[in-house]
C-alpha cells in the first residue's frame, strides 16, 4: 500500500465516506502526536493521502515514517 | 447491550484504551450532530457510558433515539 | 471555577452549542493522553462537566490533577 | 487571508502546534460536514492549508465555497 519514492513513504486511504475518513484521521492524530512524528497529509471528501518523511534525519524516510506507517495500516484495518 | 430503564436507553461500551474510546466518540459525535440528536455520555479512559432519551418529547425514549442507538453500534462494530 | 469535594476536583463548562462542546473535548482529550491522565467527563450537548482524581493514588486530588485542570481551563480560554 | 486564483479559494493557516492544528480542523470538519461541502486541505505539523471549489459547478468558486471560507475564519479566530 505504501511505496517510497523521492525520500518519502506515500499511500493512499479511501473511506464511505468524510464522517469515516476524518475518524481515520482523528485516530492517527492522536498516534502521530504519541509518536511526537507528524504526517504531512491532505484530505478531499472519504480520501486521505499521507506522505512521511523524517524532517530532523534531512527529509529522507527512516524506522520513524516505517513505524508511523504500520501504526496507520493497523488503524486503516477498522474502517475496511 | 442497550437496556431501557428510568425512560432511558443506556449503554456501555469498552476500547482497548483511551485514543480508541475517543475515536469512537468523535464518529459518534458527527452521527449525533447529523442527526440533530445528542447523547448524555461519560467517558473514563476506555469506558464510553451513553444514555439516549429525547428532551422535546419529555424525555422519554423515542424512535430518534432508538434510531441513534443503531448508528452508534455501527459505529462500536470497528472497535471490536 | 473547579471545585474541590469527595476527593475530586469538578468543574462544569458551557458552548455555543454541541461542536463547540466537542472541540473543546477534543483539544483536552489530546493533552489528557499526552500527560497520561485522563478526566473523568459527561456531556450534554453544549455542557461538559469534569471530575478530576488520581486513581493510582488512591482517588484523591494530585497536582496530576490541577495540572491538569490548568490545562483544562487554558484550552477553555479560546471558547469564552 | 483568502486568495482566488485557479478557480479555487486557498488559505493557509498556523497554530501554535499540531495539536491546535488538528483541533482547528476538528471544527472546521464538523461545519463541512454540516454544510455538506468539503475543504481540499492539506496539514504539516502546526500549518493548515485549504482550497476551496465547488466540485458540482464543474470546479469553480462558488458562494458555498465564500460560506465555508467565512466559517472557517471565524473558528481560526480562537486559535489566534
Amino acid at each position: 500500500m505504501w511505496t517510497e519514492s523521492d525520500n518519502k513513504l506515500t499511500a493512499t486511504f479511501k473511506f464511505a465516506n468524510f464522517i469515516q475518513a476524518f475518524t481515520f484521521m482523528t485516530e492517527v492524530a492522536f498516534h502521530a502526536e504519541q509518536q511526537g512524528h507528524h504526517p504531512d497529509w491532505s484530505n478531499v471528501y472519504n480520501t486521505v493521502e499521507i506522505r512521511l518523511s523524517t524532517h530532523d534525519a534531512g527529509d529522507i524516510v527512516t524506522d520513524k515514517d516505517r513505524q508511523l506507517a504500520k501504526i496507520i495500516d493497523k488503524v486503516y484495518e477498522k474502517f475496511n
